[in-house]
Parts: structure tokens; sequence; C-alpha cells
């Protein structure tokens, strides 16, 4: 059972999981190959993977069949499990419980070759119902208090394997970064009455040149102060605490600017690894006027290393501005039909 | 000018550095080669540097002359630049200041295949010494709030250059993780009177396998809730809170368990990559009781991806109580002369 363990300073909960390597010989520095296809996630293969918890079938068929968009399957190496009690217990200064949660799959195309910018807009939409459903889904367990919605894309990004898929991770608490992003902008909500990131939409969309895409209910932009080179936020327009409340409807613009902000970055900077979260209000308090869900897109080029690892600074060698620039001039992703 | 950016949300301070790399076909995810020796860090090469700003020359010698144990030399690229003043203004939400500061590095050793770990005891001292040095020196700046000591081992933890060298980062801002450290201590001491540091290393002393490495004056141990697989830490086993406090004498234990961890996990984990961090106490406030200075070392082993980005969860698949049983019968390293 992998274990849940917070640091008694700074409160940072890891998990302890036991169940992927254990011997020292087993940390490879070498990165994971990406094989060739078919794989377990291509379509035809179904009876490989542990049974499908949803999917989308346009033309029906029953499940753990071919016939699907997308399909969510849980993780046959779980980060945390489903069963059994959370039993939090401590030991001197230090605290710990199980590592009780879910752990699942988003495999977001049948063909093993796909990548998200590549996806039609209607499909990639599909994917984020996937993640919409599965987020509603877990909620009704009273042991989860969050869902990580998460994407590696290239195995510098961390992939282990190559077929396009997201992850979920719901885990019993709620993450330290979302943590403080509600301090953050409960502490501005306190002052101003008004919502953090609805100032910065606004804001941004005034000026500054850090403006990637606006469709009308999304906008992409570049941070003001980005940890990465071509850090790039994509948030709902409007007030927006959850993503799991967003409408099916509005899940098609969603996809429009992901998919054209990720075909973007591809245009400017190659197929460039990058990883992919979901920011979204805690399960338990989704409705909050201090809140607002956000994508973050971080490509993977440049290292993370003892400065960044020690200070919690991180040192971008991109102004946003510059890279808000390359990513708006960029014209391959628009030729896209939509 | 390099530029300091904060986040508006969760205070996060960045900088902006853009003399590094402009374009976006600068950012090559391609690791830069390590070359061989000589390179501009080796003996005799001393005139291809900045001039340095100290040395120990056991037998005497001229400055940026050979004849050098370790060398400490300004940042040729720097993040943070000496000279201006800070200058912080606003941008409606946004705060940002001049990127001032310093940058140096720490050359570790003459010859261009040394490793920390290979390093007789007293000459890792030496470089110890440089640390305290430079704090020192640093200090006396009063724009200078803090100085960040760390070294990247291999390309893969970020090195850009094989020969053995530290850096120091000076920044104008006490960042995010060592206030995260300060503000834990706080709240513990507050309630108990007691560093929290003391008392882990009072309960690990007692027991519970975490262990690595004992010698009078310090401990290495695998702390309760590591974030990466053979996270070690090094603390003074009595409470000090400022590294730069520490007696000539003091560094040379510092530097004989060092160099043991350093040599154990080689022999465990082969020549791997690795971060090293000082967390010290800020410069002006050195004396507290509540913060206790320690040495952070992280194996470049796993990777960090989507999940730990989004989260601030780790997922850290070697319990320490695990690596610390590797690390403690690991005996290659000492057979090493003191």
């Amino acid at each position: 059972m992998p274990e849940l363990r917070r640091d008694p300073v700074v409160g940072r909960w890891v998990i302890i999981s036991t169940e992927r390597a254990r011997r020292p010989s087993d940390f490879n520095s070498q990165p994971p190959k990406l094989r060739p296809g078919p794989c377990v996630f291509c379509e035809g293969q179904e009876a490989r993977t542990p049974e499908e918890v949803w999917a989308l079938r346009p033309e029906g068929g029953p499940a753990n069949g071919p016939g699907w968009l997308a399909r969510v399957v849980p993780n046959r190496f779980p980060a945390l499990r489903i069963e059994g009690d959370l039993d939090p217990t401590g030991e001197g200064l230090y605290d710990r419980m199980n590592g009780v949660g879910a752990h699942e799959v988003v495999i977001e195309a049948p063909v093993h070759d796909a990548r998200m910018e590549r996806l039609p807009v209607s499909h990639l939409a599909a994917v984020l119902l996937a993640y919409r459903e599965r987020i509603l889904d877990l909620a009704k367990d009273p042991r989860i208090e969050y869902v990580m919605v998460f994407k590696n894309q290239g195995e510098a990004a961390g992939a282990s394997l190559e077929h396009a898929h997201s992850q979920l991770i719901a885990t019993p608490i709620v993450p330290m970064m979302v943590d403080e992003e509600l301090a953050g902008g409960l502490q501005h909500f306190r002052i101003k009455h008004r919502c953090i990131w609805c100032d910065i939409v606004r804001q941004e969309s005034q000026g500054g040149g850090r403006v990637v895409l606006e469709n009308g209910s999304f906008i992409a932009l570049a941070p003001f102060a980005p940890r990465f080179p071509f850090e790039t936020w994509i948030l709902p327009s409007d007030h927006r605490s959850a993503f799991e409340g967003m409408s099916e409807q509005a899940l098609t613009p969603l996809a429009a600017i992901l998919s054209e902000t990720l075909s973007r970055m591809s245009s400017t900077l190659g197929e460039t690894p990058y990883n992919l979260m979901l920011h979204s209000a805690p399960l338990r308090a989704s409705r909050l006027d201090h809140f607002h869900w956000h994508l973050e897109i971080i490509p993977k080029l440049t290292r993370v290393a003892g400065f960044e690892w020690g200070t919690g600074f991180f040192i971008n060698p991109m102004p946003p501005e510059q890279a808000a620039k390359h990513l708006r001039e960029s014209t391959v992703g628009v030729k896209k039909a939509p």
C-alpha cells in the first residue's frame, strides 16, 4: 500500500510508493525508451488494460471493445489506491496516512501516434469531456478531496508510454500548490472583493503584450512571472472556479484554444516535451468567488537545478512578452480546420 | 539587466534573465555536451575567467595565478548583477525590481576531472571555507538578503561545465522555500519552544532507521518525507542557525560527513547526477532559535512531471528507511583516508 507522508517543517505531502522500484539498481538515469505501436493503449488492445471506467463511443458498442474516441482506465501501477481507509497515524513529530486515492489514464485517441495538438477540435473536446466526467464521478467518493488532471508529453516531460494520454490522480488532501493559490486568491479577494485571476484576465486583455490568443470564452496568455520559457496559461474569460462545472458546450471553445495554443508551441519550438496541468477548485468547495480554474502548460526547455530546488526561485531566460509575441506570430497552427 | 518578477497569486519570484537565450531556436532540448579539459576552470587557465574574488593558495602566490586548492570567480553569465539599484516598481497587479545580486562560481579543484566526493577531506573543507568566506563577504552588501549555495553535479542535474564547481547566488529577497521553512520552524517554536530540526535530529538519532551516518558533530539522514529517492540531509547535531557562523575547525567534520555521504551515494547508485543545496538562515536574521541550517542532497534519479508541478506533491518510489539502509550498508566510501 502506498503511503502519504507529511514533511513536519513545510507541510508538504509526498507519496511513498514502493510498487514501482525497490533496488538502487532499479533507478536508472537513462530515460525509458518509447516504443512504437501497437501498445496496450491502442484500439483493438482493450483486453490488455484494466477494465475501462469511461469511454466515448460515438457509434455505440460494448465496453472494453473498439470504436472509442477517448477511453479512461485505471492505471496499472497506481500512485494511490482506491481500496482502504486513510487511517492517519503519527510517529513522534511525523504524520502519515494510507495512500488512498485513485490514479487513472485518459487514452486520448485510438491510434498510436496521435498527438493532442493534432486531434480535431471535436475529438479534443471529447478528451476534455473525459476529464470532466471522471472528476464528477470521483467526487462521489467522500475520501477524495481533489482531482489533479495532468499530461506528460514526451519522455523528457516524464511520459513512459508514447501513446497520447493524460492522467488523473485523485488525492485525499488538497495539494499544497492549489492551497497556495487558494490562499493568494483569498487574500486578494478579502481586500478587493474581486477574483485575482479575473483581474489578471482584465489587465492582460487591455495590453501588456502577454496575450497569446483570445476566443471570446477563453484567453491563453504568458503569465507575468513565468517559471519556464513559453509557460502558458489558459483561463475562462469569465469567472469560473470549477472545471467540472463547465457545460459540454463550453468544452468546444476550450478545445479550440488549447489545440491552437499547443499547435503554435509546436510550430515555434518543434514537437517539444511539455507538461499540462489543470488547476480547479477543491471538490468540497468548488464554487468559490476567489478561485478561477485554469490550465498551465510548461514546455520542457530548461533544466531545473539546485538553485530552483533550493530557493523556489526560477531563472527564466525568456521574457513572457517575447514568448507571447513568438506564439502570436506563429501561423502554422492556424491552418488546421476547427 | 535581469529582472525580478513576483507572481501576484502565490508570491513566487522569478528571475527573468535575457542574457543567455533569446530566440526560440536557442532552446534546445538536447543537453549541453560536457567537454574534456583543460577548460576555463582548470589551473593554468586563470586568465580566462573574470578576476577571482577568493582563493586558497596553501603555498601562497599571486591572485589569478596557479597554486590554488579552491578558487571563487564571478559567473561570466550571471543570473543577477551586482551593479545598480533594486528600484521596485509596480505594473497594475504586478511587482518587479531590477535583478540586483551576485552570482559566483566556486571552482572546487585545480584539476579538470575531480569530483567532490573524491577530494581529500581537508580539500573539501577548503571548498566549504570558500562558501563561508563568500557568504560573509556578500553579507556586507546591504542590498543582499540571502546567499544560496548550491551545486549541480552532472548535466542531468543542470551542470553545463564538467569541471567540479559549486555556485553562489546572492538575492535581494529571502527565497520562498527558505521562508516556508522559517514559517514552519517558527510555528513549531511558538508552541513547543524547541527548534523543529533539533527535534528531528533527536528523534532520528533515537531510531526509526533513517540515519545514514553520525560523527558526533553532524548527522546525515534520509528525511521522513523525502521528495526524491535517496534524498539526504546533513545537519549539525547541535543547534546552529547560520552556516557562516561555523568555525573553521567545525568545517572538517562537516567535510568528512559530506564526503562520506556522497561516496556512499556513488557506490550505491553509481556516479549519479545530483543537486546539493545549503539552507541557512537569512543574512539579516542569522541567529535564530527556530531555524537550523542544513544541506540537502537530491540525486537525479526520477523525472519531475505534471503531477509534481501541478500539486507540489512528490511521488517517491523509495522509502527513506530503505534508502538509508542501502547507504548505511555501503562500505566502499569508508575506505577513503580522511
